[in-house]
C-alpha cells in the first residue's frame, strides 16, 4: 500500500459537450480512518449518465458536484483498514465516495455485499445494482407494464435499458422493442437480449423506424432518451399507453432549452400518462427487485454486458464515451485487479 | 308547433382558425317519432372547445363531425311527443343529437333530469353536466389533488376551470390561482370564485405572472390550454407535482404541430405526472360527483355563471367566441324560452 492515492476532481463545469479539461486528476494522501470508520481500496467506479447534470450549477434531484471536489458516485472496493466493529478488513462493500482509489468514512456509509454471488464485484454497480433497480422500478411501477403489453425502451443496450427490456420479457410483454445507436447493439438486443425488434435510431427517423417495428403500437415506452424518440412513442403509444422518464441523454448536453415533443396533445385523447422518477425514491421495492431480478440473473433468465475502461486516469474519457454511446451495458471504470 | 325546424350543419372543414363560412344553417321537417321513440324540443344547446377537434377529419377520441351532417352534442329540451312508455310528453331530457331545434330518436338515448333542481335546466350543459363532472375527475382522480396542495387552473373562468377552482378550494387547497384572458374574467376570480390569485396571461409572460401568483410553486396543474401554460405549469410545479391534461385550447386552430414544452426534461427531477383524460371514461364516479358537487351547488358554495347566445342563427358565432374566449362560464345556446 502506498502514501497516496488518486482522486478525480471536477474542474471546471462543461458548456454543452463536455471534454477531458473539465475534470482533473489528483494525488491525494490516503484516509487514516477515525473511530467508527473504515479505509476501503475501490476496485471499480461507475460512470453514468445522471453524473452530466451533476456537472452542472444549480440544484436537480441531487446536489452538483463542486468544482475542486471529487466527483462522488457508485463505487465498490474492498475494506483495508476498520475503526468499526460492524465492518471487518476484508469485507466487499459498496458505497458513493465516487471516483477515487481510496475512501475513508463512518462504517455506516459502506454497504456490505456478497463478492460470491456476483461473476464479477462490478455487478453491483450494474445488474446487481442501481442501474438494474431503476429498470425495475420504471417498467413496472411508473409504467405500470402489464402482461401483454407492448414495450418501447429506448437506450436499450445500455445499463437500464437492457435490463428494463429483459424485465418486459420475463413479466409477459406481448412484443419488446429497443431502439440503439449503432448496428452492433441492434444485433445485441434481437440476438443475446432476446428482444422482438430493434433500430438503429440513426439510420431513419425514428417515428418511422417504431411505426415498422410495433404496427399495432406500444403501450409503454421506457424513455432513456428524450427528444426526438419521446415524440416517436406518443405517436405510436395507444389508448391508456405510459412512460417511464427515466432520463433524456438526447439533451443533457443542450446550450439551449430543446424543445419539447410537438405532439403532446395527444396525451388527452390517447389518454396517456408520462411519469418521471428517480429510483431513490423506491427503496421499499428493493427487496422485490433483489428477489426477483436477482434470481432471472442467477437462472440466467437476464444476462447482462460491461463495458470496462482500466485506470483511473481514462475515467473522464470512459464519462465522454458513455454520453457517446461507446458502451454496451454498464459501463464502469476498473482500478486494479 | 311548426312543419319545420332548423339544423345546424357542418357545410367546409376549417383549416386554422374557423369561420362562420364552414357552418351551414339548414331547414329540415320536424320528424315523427316511431315506435319507442321520442320527439324532442330542444331549449338549449351546448357549445363546446373539444368539438373545434371533431371539425377536422381523422380519428380522435370522438368521432369527426361530418361534412353535410348536423353538429352533434349535449342538448337539452322537452318531449313534446312520445310512443314510448318510457318518457313521457313534458319531460325534460338532456341527449347528444346536438345542433338542432327538433330531434328524435329511441326514447334510451335521451336522459330525464329533474327542472326543478337548478336554476335553469341550461346548468345541465354545465354546472350540473359533463363540464363540472370534468372538473371533479381531472381534479380528484387523474390529478390526485389533495388537500394542502397548491391548484393552477387555467382557462379558470371557463365552464370546466370555473368549477375545478372552486372545488380545489372546497377540497383544502393551500392555494388556488387562475389564469383568464381579461381582465374581467380575472377579477371573477378573485372576487366571486374565490380565487386566492389570478392573472391575465394576455398582459405579461405567464411562467413570470405564475412565479408570482405561486411562490412557493404549485402541486397540481389543471391544463384546459397546453402552450406556454403547460411549460410555465412544469417550471412552477414541486416535486410529485400531478398534470391533469384536460385540453389545449391554445392549439387547436394550428395549422403546424406546436412545439411542446422546453422544460419537459423536468418532470424526470421533479418526478412530475403528466396525464390526459377524457371524462367519458369516468362514468363510475358520477354519482359522487352528483352527491358532492351538486350539494355545493344548492347551498350555494359553488357559483357559476352561464354566457347565454340567443338564436340558433347565432351558434356558428357562440362557437367561435368561445374559442376566442368570450365566454364567462359555461356557453351554451339558447333556442326559446
Amino acid at each position: 500500500m502506498t502514501d497516496t492515492g488518486r482522486e478525480v476532481h471536477l474542474a471546471e463545469r462543461p458548456h454543452g459537450v463536455p471534454t477531458v479539461d473539465n475534470f482533473r486528476i489528483v494525488e491525494a494522501p490516503v484516509p487514516t480512518p477515525s473511530d467508527g470508520e473504515v479505509l476501503v481500496r475501490n476496485s471499480y467506479f461507475s460512470v453514468d449518465p445522471y453524473m452530466r447534470g451533476r456537472m452542472n450549477a444549480g440544484k436537480s434531484y441531487v446536489p452538483p458536484f463542486e468544482v475542486g471536489q471529487v466527483m462522488d458516485g457508485g463505487a465498490i472496493g474492498e475494506v483495508i483498514a476498520s475503526e468499526s466493529d460492524a465492518l471487518p478488513v476484508g469485507a466487499t462493500v459498496l458505497h458513493r465516495y465516487g471516483w477515487r482509489d481510496y475512501a475513508a468514512g463512518p462504517a455506516e456509509a459502506f454497504q456490505p455485499v456478497d463478492p460470491t454471488l456476483a461473476p464479477t464485484v462490478s455487478a453491483y454497480l450494474g445488474a446487481l445494482g442501481m442501474p438494474s433497480f431503476t429498470a425495475y422500478v420504471g417498467l413496472l411501477d411508473i409504467a405500470e407494464m402489464r402482461a401483454g403489453d407492448a414495450v418501447f425502451v429506448s437506450a436499450a443496450a445500455g445499463a437500464v435499458g437492457s435490463i428494463a427490456g429483459q424485465i418486459a420479457r420475463l413479466r409477459g410483454a406481448s412484443r419488446v422493442i429497443g431502439s440503439a445507436g449503432t448496428d452492433a447493439k441492434v444485433a445485441y438486443l434481437r440476438d443475446t437480449l432476446g428482444f422482438d425488434a430493434a433500430f438503429n435510431y440513426k439510420t431513419a427517423p425514428v417515428a418511422e423506424q417504431l411505426k415498422k417495428a410495433a404496427p399495432e403500437g406500444i403501450d409503454v415506452y421506457f424513455d432513456n432518451v428524450g427528444g426526438d424518440h419521446l415524440e416517436a412513442a406518443i405517436g405510436s403509444l395507444n389508448r391508456h399507453g405510459r412512460v417511464a422518464a427515466c432520463g433524456a441523454i438526447s439533451v443533457y448536453n443542450a446550450t439551449e432549452p430543446p424543445p419539447g415533443p410537438r405532439n403532446l396533445g395527444l396525451i388527452v385523447g390517447k389518454r396517456l400518462t408520462i411519469r418521471g422518477f428517480i429510483v431513490g425514491d423506491h427503496n421499499d421495492r428493493q427487496q422485490d427487485f433483489a428477489r426477483e431480478v436477482g434470481g432471472w440473473l442467477r437462472d440466467g433468465s437476464i444476462t447482462f454486458q460491461e463495458t470496462v475502461v482500466e485506470g483511473i486516469e481514462r475515467s473522464p474519457e470512459a464519462f465522454l464515451g458513455l454520453l457517446r454511446g461507446d458502451n454496451i451495458g454498464k459501463m464502469v471504470v476498473k482500478l486494479h485487479d
